[in-house]
């Protein structure tokens, strides 16, 4: 039977329509029918006042597996209006990686109320995953593991798996250990379901995987599962003890986050900005990168004012000068978006800087060049003067030569004080092309027509 | 046993080490100990002239996986120097998808020779894969699916599975379908593994799970699997038949692409741009969207040029005219960015879109009278003249209003006439607030010294 996705933007707009229309008996069917994570989608796509409509539409039931995959502030959002008892009710069941960052959330009086109302083991699990910050593996894993011990035979393992009433979620491997409980192989449900069942886990086991040690930085998490195809990883302490293990739905979200990161950055934003933030909460944070370019604006100006007479002259000049800096401006940003991501990608390290911060030079002298051509024949034929030509020319050369060295260097530089060069990087580079491209610029022409 | 993750950064500079010093021996010796991936990234993570070494440095029964993994530009590059055979062989044990990208890459006549020297089986299935574009449910899938009939019990299940040598990776369900091959539910191996032998496939299959149409977008696959957490799903054609199978490490390729489409095209670069490409090849790339961007340049400076007079009389207009401008951009950047984003996340529908509007325009409004001030106070400070601070606060106004409306609209109104509003966004965006910020400052600035 064929089968039509509706594509949740369309659910999402005939959801919309209702909740606008006030049929929220419908709002409420259409959305109690759906997935917690698109439950979830609706409620990040949704304006705040509609948000708390939704929220009260949502089954009790289904309200932890949402609010596990809401983003922090908005979970904190709707955690606020909870007493402990209710986060206990709707976080039962959630996976621990999920709870913990939930609790993480709350108020150390709320956190430890809820701890107390779970059983002792529950709570064991949890103060466990609650040790790592939620940027390493050790705050990302879950402790739902399934060990096993090397000498059974596979047909031994085969029963006591009966014995459960299911398997965690993305299973794909069972973990072996020791008695001391430390990692020592994986054996694949695969292998398990092809192999001779009178055969041994020893026998059978894969032991050439690296377990991921429980304060390896999440970024690299990621770099590993995507290197090596992973469904599930074993997460250790430094003694190789088995803490827990990692599944692929956990690395997509740091995966996900991290290549957004870049992206918001460069505009002053936060990886997981809510689209749908209230001005109150979006307005400042906008504020504080308007005011810090507003200080580069401020030192651009202050180049230009050093030439007052020059321009006086030739007010031409003024016409002329933002195509200079425009120029070293966006020439500069194609380099540093080229490092910033080769940088993130983990491509670009001590050996290989040096080539790359050579080939942009290169790059930049070439297109200044040519670019330097187009604008002085364009700039002569316009105010016909060809002083006014070889100078923007010359200004072109080098401002978009200094925006290659600049938009490469910086990033290198800034990645090596540990200061994120996605964020600071645009800021500092933009600068340094205005000032560089006025000066230059209204710095030959004061020279010629002094 | 403790382990110690050597980062692939690591590794990456003592390889680049060893070639610099020509130790080709050393480098052959700790690239042929890699996982494929980890070669495939350091060949991405290398000058050119490097690359080929390094290529040829590589076991030729590691050649195929290796460029599986590699981004398409690279993968020609190796290519263009193979005959059909050399081809044929290295691609051996590929998964589909991977073969049909590679074959996707070569002239037409070499394409025809490699699947001609496969056996009838493997070719109709590639062919299978290569009937659809690389960026649809086809493109992606693998035809390594098992597939198993509702009748019968696990007990069988489990026996016809015990005739395989292996399972194919990322193997977590067993696809049931009918007699003409049709979808009609999933059998976990996770329930398979619990459940008790003499039931039958059909009491315990999921049958809720809607399997992928062949023809649905990469990115709403992404979506997919996303949102419900899963490691592989079936997709059929149109009758409802089962064609294959896609597997989450195939997507976690797609939304790591879309992720980066966003934050490349700002800049004017593809998503899939090679960090390490030649002057050559970057320098003709970059320099298109120079010119692009030259363009928009020259309508700025052609807005400044109607106030010649106006400069002239009072030259302190060209010393703080940069910043209005300036502000403008930062400022409507930052709302472009969070509706690319948004928009590329789904968030962004008909109903939602006038709210969003009507908000950024609100924070315009809020951060323009904010910072109009503050530069206004500094203007009249610096110049001594309350004109000018009355004249560049309000300009200040109008364009940080306008840059937050075009940077909500023009995203909204591209994505309708499906332009891409990463890459055309910034362009336009800046040529408003450039011409509106230098219009509204210098023309106020007339009226007033006129």
């Amino acid at each position: 039977m064929p089968q039509n996705i509706a594509k949740p933007q369309d659910t999402l707009d005939r959801l919309t329509l209702s909740l606008d229309s006030g049929a929220f008996v419908d709002v409420q069917r259409m959305l109690n029918g759906m997935p917690p994570a698109d439950i979830a989608h609706m409620l990040e796509s949704s304006p705040p006042k509609f948000r708390n409509i939704l929220w009260k539409l949502i089954d009790v039931d289904l309200e932890g597996e949402v609010l596990g995959e809401l983003p922090d502030d908005l979970q904190s959002h709707f955690l606020s209006r909870m007493d402990a008892a209710e986060v206990a009710t709707i976080t039962e069941g959630l996976e621990d990686d999920d709870i913990a960052d939930i609790l993480q959330q709350l108020p150390d009086r709320i956190t430890w109320e809820v701890l107390n109302s779970m059983d002792h083991q529950d709570r064991a699990r949890l103060e466990q995953v609650m040790l790592y910050p939620d940027d390493v593996a050790g705050g990302l894993m879950n402790t739902d593991t399934i060990t096993i011990r090397a000498r059974l035979t596979l047909d031994v393992v085969m029963r006591y798996l009966r014995r459960h009433e299911d398997l965690p979620p993305m299973t794909d491997n069972l973990i072996v250990v020791n008695r001391s409980d430390q990692f020592i192989g994986l054996l694949p449900l695969r292998t398990l379901l092809v192999s001779d069942p009178s055969t041994t886990v020893r026998e059978m086991m894969i032991t050439d995987i690296d377990p991921i040690p429980v304060d390896t930085p999440d970024d690299e998490v990621a770099r590993l599962f995507e290197r090596n195809d992973w469904v599930s990883a074993p997460v250790v302490d430094e003694s190789g003890r088995l803490l827990g293990r990692i599944t692929i739905d956990d690395v997509v979200d740091v995966i996900r986050e991290d290549a957004d990161h870049s992206f918001m950055s460069m505009a002053g934003l936060d990886e997981e900005e809510d689209t749908f933030a209230p001005v109150a909460r979006a307005a400042p944070k906008r504020a504080i990168w308007l005011g810090i370019n507003l200080i580069t604006a401020f030192i651009a100006a202050a180049a230009i004012n050093m030439f007052q007479d020059t321009i006086d002259k030739v007010v031409a000049l003024a016409v002329l000068m933002p195509i200079v800096a425009s120029m070293g401006g966006v020439a500069g940003t194609q380099t540093l978006t080229v490092l910033v991501r080769g940088i993130a990608m983990g491509q670009v390290v001590r050996n290989n800087q040096n080539w790359l911060l050579v080939r942009e030079v290169i790059i930049g002298v070439i297109n200044g060049v040519v670019w330097a051509a187009v604008v002085a024949v364009a700039a002569s034929l316009w105010f016909d003067d060809w002083n006014i030509a070889l100078i923007i020319g010359a200004a072109m050369v080098i401002n978009l030569v200094t925006a290659a060295f600049t938009g490469a260097a910086l990033p290198l530089l800034l990645t090596r004080f540990k200061i994120d060069p996605a964020l600071a990087g645009g800021v500092i580079l933009t600068t340094v092309t205005d000032v560089v491209g006025f000066v230059s610029f209204l710095g030959l022409a004061t020279m010629f027509y002094a």
